[in-house]
C-alpha cells in the first residue's frame, strides 16, 4: 500500500492531547527501560520476514491456521535464544492465536514440575523441554466441566501387575476440549478418579502416552482426534480422547502429594490447598488477557472513531468525526476507563500471586482463602467486562466492525471463552459469594475481618456524601455501601429460608441470584478502589494524573449509573444526586474527548498486534480496507 | 448415529408441563392448518437427499459455503413449483445462511418494481425473474453507511450523448458491503448523487451492468470483487465496486418518481415519503428475524440445560439438571420471555406494515411518522435484545456453547449485524427520539397525541400501584411512567441548553444519551404493552394462557429490575416494592420451570433448522457431539 502519512484527523487528535503520551506509556509498562525493551521486540518481529510472508489469518482455513500456529511456534522457539526473549513476551507478536504448544508450556510442564516427584521430573522434564514429549492437560470431559468431582474417567490400580488401568467408562467421560489434544501432542496428564483396593480416592493426575514418539501414530486403546471447528481458536487442535483399558506403570501417577504404594495402599496428601496456587496464577493471567483484549478493542474503535466522519449535525454542515457524538462517547469512553481499571486489577493480581505463592511455600495459608476468592471473582468480573466491552467496540465501528478486516471479531472470540474456561464465571462468582457469606457470619459473630473485606463490618451510612466533584472518597464509599448492602440482603434471605425449614443447599440455591449480585458488587468495588489507590499513589506527572483521575472518575460514575438501582434502592443516593452524577458523567466526556486517542496510544500496541485495518496507527483505514479486499482468495480467480 | 430414543430427563420435562404444547404452537403460527403446512415443508426438506449430502457448514471453507449457498438457491428454485412453496417459507430449511441471491429477490427486483417506470419493468423484470440478470442493491460505500446524503458516488448527466457518467470519485466512495456484489451478480442498482446541468439533486438509483451476460467477465470501467472474510455470512459474497467513468443510457435511471429529461431537466418526485414503505417493511422483517434467532437460541440452551447435569447441591447428592439452578433460570427464563415478546412485536409490525402500505397507496400519510418511528425503534430494540440474548444462551451452554457443534455461534453472527445494517441502531433510536421530542412539543402546546404515544400526555402518578400480584395494569403503568419521565427529562435538558444559548444541533448532541434512554424506554414499553394486549385477547385455552401470563409477567418484572434506576430514581417504586418484585421474579421462575422445555418445544423448530448437537429434540447431545467431532476434516487424515 502506498505511503500516505498519518490521517489528518488523527494527527490533530495527537496534537490536542493535554498530557504527554510517553509518560503514560512509561507508567503503564513500568518505566522507560521496559518500554524500550517492548519496542525492540516488536521492531524485530515487525521486520521479521517470517511474519511478513504469512497471509492474513482470516483468509486461512482452519487447517492452515493450525499449520501456521505450529510454524509460528517453531519460529519463536528458534528466536528465543537469538533475541533473548522469554516465552511470555513473545505472545505479544502473535496475539489471539493460542499456539498448539502453549498448553505444553503453560500446563503440561508446570504440572510435572509441581505435582511430580523428583524422579518423575528427572524422567520427563528434559524430554518435555526438548519437545520430544509434547503434552497437554486432559481434564474436561464431554459431560463434566467446572465441577471436577464429577469427572468419570477412572484409574484403577491393579497390584498384581503394578499398573493403573485407565478407562473412559461412558460416553460422557470422553475427554473433550483439552487444547492440542487432537493432533499435536503425544502425551497428556489425565485427570481421573483413582480407585485402589476397591475404594475411590477422588481425582488424581496420571501421565498417559497417546501417540508413538516414532511415527506419531495413535497407540492401542486410545482414540483421539480434534473436536471440530469452533467460534475461534482456529490455531488450536482442541481434542477428544477415549481411553479403553490402557495400562500405565504405577509411577505414571504424579505422586508428589498423594501416593499409591506397590501394594495398592493409598497415601493422602498432607495439605489439600496447595494446588490453589496454580489456579490463582492462571486466573491472574486471565485478568491480564482481559485487559489486553479490551485495550486493543479500544485502540481500534477510538482511532477509527476519530477518522470516521458521518452524518451532519446541521443541514449542510461538515460530517463530524463520530467520536464527537455524545452517544459514541457514552459507549466508548467508559470502556476505555474499564480497560485502565482492568490494567490495574491485573497488576494487583500478579503482585498478590507472587507474594501469595511465597507464603504458600512457607506454609502460611491464612490469606489463601481471600486471595483465592479474589482471583476467582476478578477472573469472572474482568473476563465478562472485557468480552462485553469488545463487542460494544466492534458495534461502534459500524459495518466495518463486522469484517475480519477490523480485527475485532477475532479479539472477541479469543476473550469470550475466558468466561467459561478455568472456572465458569457464574460458578466463580458463587465461590466469591461463599467466601463473602463466611465473612458476613464472622462479622455477625463479632470477629474482625481481614484487609479488603473489612468494609463488610463497617457501620453503614444512610446517605452518600457524593456531589458533582466526584471525590474518590465518596465514590469508593458508594461502592462499599452497595456491596455491603447486597451481601447483607443475600445473607438475610438465606438465613430466613433456613429458619423457615429449608435445607441449607436449597436455601443457597434459592438465594443464588442475590449471591451473584453481592459477589459482583464486591468485585466491582475492588476494581474501583484499586484504581483509585493506584492513582493516589501514582508517580506520574500532574498532567498525566489529571487525565487519569478523570478516567478513574468516569469508571466509578458510569458503574453507578449502569447499576443505579443497586445504589439507590435504599435511598443512599437521592434523585438530585443521581441527576448530578449524570451531568458529571457528561462533563467527564468533555475532559476525556481531546485525550481519547492519546489514552489509547499510550497502550503502545503496534499495528502488527492489532491486525486491524481500522485501528492502524496512521489512520489510513480506507486504503487498508481496499487492500484487504483485494487480497481475498475469491478475488484471485474469476 | 445409533437410535437412542429421547433422553430421559427431556422426556420427563415434557410429561411435567402444565399445558398442551400443541395448543401453544397453534397459537403462535396461526392455527392447526398453518402448523401442518409448516411441518409438511420441514418434512419434505428433512427427507430431501440434497440436504443430507451437504457437509456441516462449519467444516466448509468460505468458498465452499458460498458454492453451497448457490447450490441451495438453485435447488430451492427447482423445488418451488414442485412443492408449491413460496420464497419465504423456504428460508426455514436453510436458516442463517443468506443465499447469494437473496438480495436479488429481496432488494433488486422490488426496487425495479417500486421505483421503475412501466417501460423499465417491461425491460428488466422478465430477465431478472429468469435470473439472466442477477442483481444487487449497491448503496453503502466504504466511507458512508447509514447517512445516505453523504454518499459520494456520482451520476452526471451528459445531454450530448444522453448518458449518465457513473463514477467513484474517491477511495471512500467505493461501494463496499453490498450482498452478492463480489461474484454472483451481473447488475446492480447503484445509489448515486445525481448531477445535471451543474446542480446536484441528491441521491437517486441507477441500473448498472457490472459483468457480461455471456461469460460473466467484468465490464470496462468496473472493478469488482468480494470484500474479504467476515464474522459470519460465509454464504454471501459481499462485494466492493469501483466505477470509473462508466456511461449508461439515460433510461437506466429508475424514473418512476424523479426524472431527468433528455435535455437534462430534472423533475422532482411528487412526494418524498413514499420510499418509507420499503424501509418499514425491511425493518419489520428484522423484528421477525430477531425473534427467530432468540427463539432458536432458547430452544438450544433450555433443552441442553435440561439434559446437562453438573455439580452437586449437597455432598454426595446427584448432579442436578443445570436448569434447576436459580442462576441458570435467571439468565435463561427472561430470554425465553423476551423471545415471546419479540414474537408478538414482530406480528404487530407485519400487520401494521400491511395496513400502513394500503394507506400509503391511498395517499393517507398521517400515521406514517408514527409507524416509521416504531419500525426504526423496534428494529433497534429487538435486534439488540436478540443479539445480546443469543450470546447469553451460548454462554449458558458452557464450553460446548463455544463449539460450532452447538449451532449458537452461527446464530449470533447472523443476527448481530442486524444491529448495524438497515440503519445503525443508535441512529435508529435517535430517530425515535426525534419523533418523541416532536410529540412532547405537541403535548406542551396542548395537542392531542395519537394512539400509542398518547401516554406522554397523561398526568404522571407519583407512586406505583405495584404489588406482588404483578397486575398487567401496574406493570404497563410502570413502563409508561418511566418512558414519560425520561422523555420529559431529555426534552427539558435540551430546552435548557437552548435557552442558555446552545445552537439546536449542539443541544441535541449534548442531550443525545438521554434521548437514547428515552427512546429505549419507549420501545420497551411498546413490547411490554403489546405482549400484555396479546395475552388479554388470546384465544388460547386457560392452561396455556396461565403459563403465557407468567411469561409475560416475567418479561415485565425482569425489565424493571434490569433497569431499576430508571424506575425508582423519582421514588415511583419504593424500596419495599422493589423487594417484592424481586421475590415475585423468583416465584415466577418456579412457575416457569416445569414448563420451560414445553415453552421452547412450542416454537416447533425442527432439528434441521437448529443444526445443533445441544438443541436436538431427542436430547442425545453427547452422542451428537462425539459424532460431530468424528466428522472433522482434520480427523480424516493422520
Amino acid at each position: 500500500m502506498a505511503e500516505q502519512g498519518v490521517n489528518v484527523d488523527l494527527a490533530k487528535e495527537r496534537l490536542n492531547a493535554t498530557f504527554d503520551v510517553e509518560n503514560l506509556t512509561n507508567l503503564i509498562y513500568g518505566g522507560p527501560e521496559k518500554v524500550e525493551r517492548r519496542r525492540q521486540i516488536h521492531k524485530v518481529a515487525s521486520e521479521d520476514p517470517f511474519y511478513k510472508k504469512l497471509k492474513p489469518w482470516s483468509y486461512c482455513s482452519v487447517e492452515e491456521q493450525y499449520e501456521n500456529g505450529l510454524a509460528k511456534h517453531n519460529h519463536i522457539k528458534e528466536s528465543i535464544d537469538k533475541l533473548e526473549l522469554n516465552g511470555f513476551e513473545d505472545l505479544c507478536v502473535t496475539p489471539h492465536e493460542p499456539g498448539p504448544l502453549d498448553v505444553h508450556y503453560g500446563m503440561f510442564i508446570p504440572t510435572i514440575e509441581q505435582q511430580g516427584t523428583a524422579e518423575q521430573k528427572e524422567k520427563w522434564l528434559a524430554s518435555a523441554y526438548s519437545e520430544e514429549m509434547k503434552g497437554t492437560y486432559a481434564q474436561t470431559e464431554m459431560g463434566h466441566g467446572t465441577f471436577l468431582r464429577g469427572l468419570e474417567t477412572t484409574a484403577t490400580y491393579d497390584p498384581k501387575t503394578k499398573k493403573f488401568i485407565l478407562n473412559s467408562p461412558t460416553l460422557t467421560s470422553i475427554k473433550y476440549w483439552p487444547a492440542a489434544l487432537g493432533k499435536t501432542t503425544n502425551h497428556c496428564v489425565v485427570v481421573a478418579q483413582l480407585y485402589t483396593r476397591g475404594a475411590c480416592h477422588g481425582i488424581h493426575t496420571f501421565m498417559l502416552q497417546t501417540r508413538s514418539l516414532e511415527d506419531h501414530s495413535v497407540l492401542p486403546g486410545i482414540e483421539v482426534g480434534v473436536i471440530g471447528n469452533k467460534f475461534g481458536f482456529g490455531t488450536n487442535d482442541n481434542g477428544y480422547l477415549k481411553i479403553t483399558n490402557v495400562r500405565i506403570p504405577r509411577d505414571n501417577m504424579l505422586m508428589r502429594y498423594s501416593k499409591v504404594l506397590e501394594d495398592g495402599t493409598y497415601i493422602k496428601p498432607k495439605n489439600s490447598k496447595v494446588s490453589y496456587g496454580v489456579m490463582v496464577y492462571i486466573r491472574s493471567l486471565i485478568v491480564k488477557q482481559a485487559f489486553s483484549a479490551l485495550a486493543e478493542a479500544c485502540v481500534i474503535s477510538i482511532r477509527y472513531s476519530a477518522v470516521r466522519r458521518q452524518s451532519e449535525t446541521f443541514p449542510g454542515g461538515i460530517e463530524p468525526q463520530i467520536l464527537d457524538y455524545q452517544t459514541q462517547q457514552y459507549r466508548l469512553f467508559p470502556l476505555l476507563a474499564t480497560a485502565y481499571a482492568l490494567y490495574f486489577a491485573g497488576n494487583y493480581m500478579s503482585t498478590a500471586y507472587s507474594e501469595g505463592s511465597q507464603k504458600i511455600e512457607k506454609g502460611q495459608l491464612e490469606e489463601l482463602p481471600q486471595l483465592h476468592a479474589l482471583s476467582a471473582g476478578l477472573k469472572a468480573f474482568t473476563s465478562y467486562a472485557a468480552s462485553a466491552g469488545v463487542e460494544v467496540c466492534r458495534i461502534c465501528c459500524g459495518g466495518h466492525g463486522y469484517s475480519h478486516a477490523s480485527g475485532l471479531p477475532k479479539i472477541y472470540v479469543s476473550i469470550v471463552p475466558a468466561c467459561t474456561y478455568e472456572g465458569e464465571n457464574t460458578v466463580m462468582m458463587l465461590q466469591v459469594a461463599r467466601y463473602l457469606m463466611k465473612c458476613y457470619k464472622d462479622k455477625q459473630q463479632g470477629s474482625k475481618l481481614p484487609g479488603f473485606v473489612s468494609y463488610i463490618a463497617e457501620i453503614p451510612e444512610k446517605s452518600s456524601c457524593m456531589d458533582e466533584h466526584l471525590s474518590f472518597n465518596c465514590l469508593v464509599k458508594a461502592y462499599k455501601h452497595r456491596a455491603a448492602r447486597l451481601i447483607e440482603a443475600a445473607a438475610k434471605h438465606m438465613q430466613s429460608l433456613i429458619q423457615s425449614g429449608s435445607p441449607a443447599h436449597e436455601a443457597w440455591n434459592k438465594s443464588s441470584v442475590q449471591l451473584l449480585w453481592a459477589a459482583n458488587a464486591h468485585c466491582h468495588l475492588f476494581c474501583v478502589q484499586n484504581f483509585v489507590e493506584n492513582i493516589e499513589r501514582s508517580s506520574g506527572d500532574s498532567k498525566t494524573n489529571e487525565v487519569l483521575k478523570a478516567v478513574c472518575q468516569l469508571y466509578g460514575v458510569r458503574g453507578i449509573l449502569e447499576n443505579l438501582g443497586e445504589f439507590i434502592q435504599d435511598g443512599f443516593l437521592s434523585g438530585q444526586q443521581v441527576d448530578n452524577l449524570q451531568n458529571a458523567m457528561f462533563k467527564l466526556f468533555e475532559v476525556i474527548r481531546p485525550n481519547a486517542v492519546a489514552l489509547v496510544d499510550a497502550f503502545d500496541i503496534p499495528d502488527q498486534v492489532l491486525q486491524s485495518c481500522l485501528g492502524r496507527y496512521d489512520g489510513q483505514v480506507y486504503q487498508a480496507l481496499y487492500d484487504y479486499a483485494k487480497l481475498a482468495p475469491m478475488n484471485q480467480t474469476e
